[in-house]
């Protein structure tokens, strides 16, 4: 059952992408209390080819039996656990607008792994309020905040044109990952990771795959 | 200048997704009065090799000259077209929330390619309202509007539990793309289009390339 540091480092990003997907339908499926379940079976419900459930399960070093299949809530377990999301991965956030607040509201819906325990934003008037059980502060308090608080994580939802200057500022609060949700390239110092997760992006490649279905 | 069909079709996912960076960047410059841009120099603000510039941008169809580098605003002015940003994208959204909220400030807000006419939700104290510009509809106003307007593309961002269920009404109303931005896999006809852009993904990606670099 221990995830091997070896194991982790190979992991493909795909495999990656989809396995809060298996938690989240093998989550639904031990609340109807199915003890276990095939690949096969995971495979139909994700539309995802049975030899790629397995690969993709194996990261988390459990193994189905034959003719019996994945222990449901073991398997659950095991993923939560690679993935971190039993762990309290805290994040700041900084720019309370509608994405950010957009994603506050979702961790608390959601498993996003990320606990986002501050939010900052140079809007007066948000600025004291919380929004669901996160505080909104100050910006200028991050730095006396991030001296007393461990935080590696942070997520960047601010306007484009103030996102390079504000990541400079999360590294020198000892930040050490990214998310970064606007279109800036972001130039900071190579061991810090940095997660691009533009909105444009993807819808730019829904409209080229539509686009490319018409021919 | 113009893009062969032959080109469209084979532009890499990763190339896609850089494209509306290049173009987000070559706005600044051209509002900066900038004329011509090498290779090199987009490739430096990028953080990409020049190389991989020269290859991106070919799908646009336009060419740098030797020694000046590429013409700013036929550049700007191609990405747009091959994005199929200059065109009026329409599409629904269905599922109010924060989420969906967010995307709508977004769009008035940033290049998406996309213009989201109409929302539709099932609460009642989002009914009748505007989110900026953006009209929040009963959901059973779908099915009417969709039969006066030819509305392709959907924006998806109800609770998981319904995402299924709406997704396939979306598609009998004729939407031949779907932005899903729940953990559902939804299961629809193969001639749909999904894109699924699930945070807790992106959140699994970070999370282990975090904990990969403490190795």
């Amino acid at each position: 059952m221990n995830v091997t540091r070896k194991n982790k480092k190979q992991v493909p990003e795909p495999t990656l992408r989809r396995l809060p997907g298996y938690l989240f339908f093998l989550e639904k499926v031990r609340e109807q209390g199915v003890m276990n379940i095939s690949a096969p079976t995971i495979g139909k419900e994700l539309k995802c080819d049975p030899t790629q459930v397995v690969k993709d399960l194996a990261v988390t070093g459990v193994k189905g039996k034959p003719r019996v299949g994945y222990n449901t809530y073991e398997l659950c377990h095991s993923l939560e656990e690679f993935l971190g999301f039993n762990h309290l991965n805290e994040a700041f956030l900084v720019g309370a607008g509608n994405l950010g607040t957009a994603l506050m509201a979702y961790q608390e819906q959601q498993t996003l792994g990320i606990k986002i325990i501050a939010a900052f934003d140079v809007d007066e008037s948000k600025i004291g309020k919380h929004i669901g059980n996160t505080p909104v502060l100050e910006y200028n308090k991050l730095f006396h905040l991030s001296n007393r608080l461990d935080v590696e994580i942070a997520i960047l939802t601010t306007p484009n044109n103030v996102a390079q200057e504000v990541a400079e500022d999360l590294v020198n609060c000892g930040v050490k990952a990214i998310w970064n949700f606007t279109l800036s390239i972001l130039d900071l110092p190579e061991n810090i990771i940095v997660q691009n997760t533009s909105m444009s992006s993807f819808a730019a490649v829904l409209l080229q795959r539509l686009n490319d279905s018409k021919k």
